[in-house]
């Protein structure tokens, strides 16, 4: 997707500060980009009459703002109340020598902020394509495009990209130059990979249809 | 892991009821004991000063409780906060005829409770034993188990599985036989999957280790 014209270093704020394993963060927007553009589920952070509620949605993004299909939270969110997105992408487990020295090798992004509901129909058309083109590549000029019964029943938020925490892990285990790098037990990372499958047709699907090759050629390639 | 002494259908309360797309909702514990089971990520979400915070943590569960490490929300929970513990596993594209009818499928498990911090050496090092069999089981018995220090050093929490709402989406889009089942445009979904690979050595491992039995053969196995 397009570079956005936010500042290229993260700001550090009281919300993104890393206080705990500083090694892992980083301050680079350019992570922060890759890891939004890796993933097409983040898991959306509200406050509801004092208690927090964590739900997965979909998202995309744009030159600076995040755009969320926000149904599932939208009771939540009048009078642009403090949300919280983050996205998580699991590379696999850091098996260490000791049990304590275990870990999971990931990237995640934190995002902080407050969420618009986004009721302008151009910009919401804008939002929902590039949510649609986030998850599916080549979707939105193939598939029928919301027409304005379905875009008024449709509930998208946008949330401006400036605030954000990165923090990434990758590698060996960190005690391999520790006291158990000795006790003969093996260390090391068993890596997690998500790919893609082939695309299985609707069983209602009238013969012939074939899938169109912007979905057809994922199949078999990573994700992530 | 073993069944726990829960009532085999999840309550339905203010937090849990399904208010959308109820057709999803799940009111089965072994549901929630499968979604639970079948990752070790979950998404803890705390409110902080009135804003809310996600961050991904591990997880493991026993008969009626979920464990988490902790230490990144820990200054988030003196006094028995309100938690949100999301585990969400992404399963594939769902490519409908229509831009508005596409979605995702998945299965989701949303706990609300209060996280309590285990202090107790003993509990605490059975739940450890609990999170670390969860990620990569037979770990446990194989790697050096944690020192009082260690065992202090680290932060874990538990939170009842009492209350939790569950959604679970799979199958075709819901387009098929709708006004665009005969615009011609191929419908199905697209499937995600997770797979472990190849464990990969520490390179500061001494020569002539290998992996155990328990971590080589989850190598080209699905996770998820």
């Amino acid at each position: 997707m397009a570079q956005h014209p936010l500042p290229s270093l993260l700001p550090q704020t009281g919300l993104t500060r890393h206080r705990r394993l500083r090694e892992q963060g980083s301050l680079r927007r350019a992570d922060l980009d890759a890891i939004l553009d890796a993933g097409f589920v983040c898991h959306l952070g509200v406050v509801v009459d004092g208690r927090p509620l964590v739900v997965p949605t979909v998202y995309g993004r744009d030159e600076g703002r995040l755009y969320l299909h926000g149904s599932v939270a939208s009771r939540s969110l009048a009078g642009g109340a403090p949300v919280c997105v983050t996205v998580t992408h699991v590379d696999g487990l850091v098996l260490a020598r000791s049990v304590f020295d275990h870990g999971v090798n990931y990237r995640s992004a934190i995002i902080h902020g407050t969420a618009r509901k986004v009721t302008d129909p151009d910009e919401k058309l804008a939002g929902l394509r590039r949510l649609t083109e986030h998850a599916t590549p080549g979707q939105w000029s193939y598939a029928r495009r919301p027409d304005r019964k379905e875009l008024a029943a449709t509930t998208l938020l946008a949330l401006s990209l400036e605030e954000a925490s990165v923090k990434i892990r990758a590698g060996a285990p960190d005690d391999g130059d520790g006291p158990d790098a000795g006790s003969g037990v093996w260390a090391g990372t068993l890596p997690l990979t998500a790919t893609w499958g082939v695309p299985e047709p609707d069983p209602l699907l009238a013969p012939g249809i074939l899938p169109p090759e912007h979905i057809a050629r994922r199949a078999g390639t990573r994700h992530g």
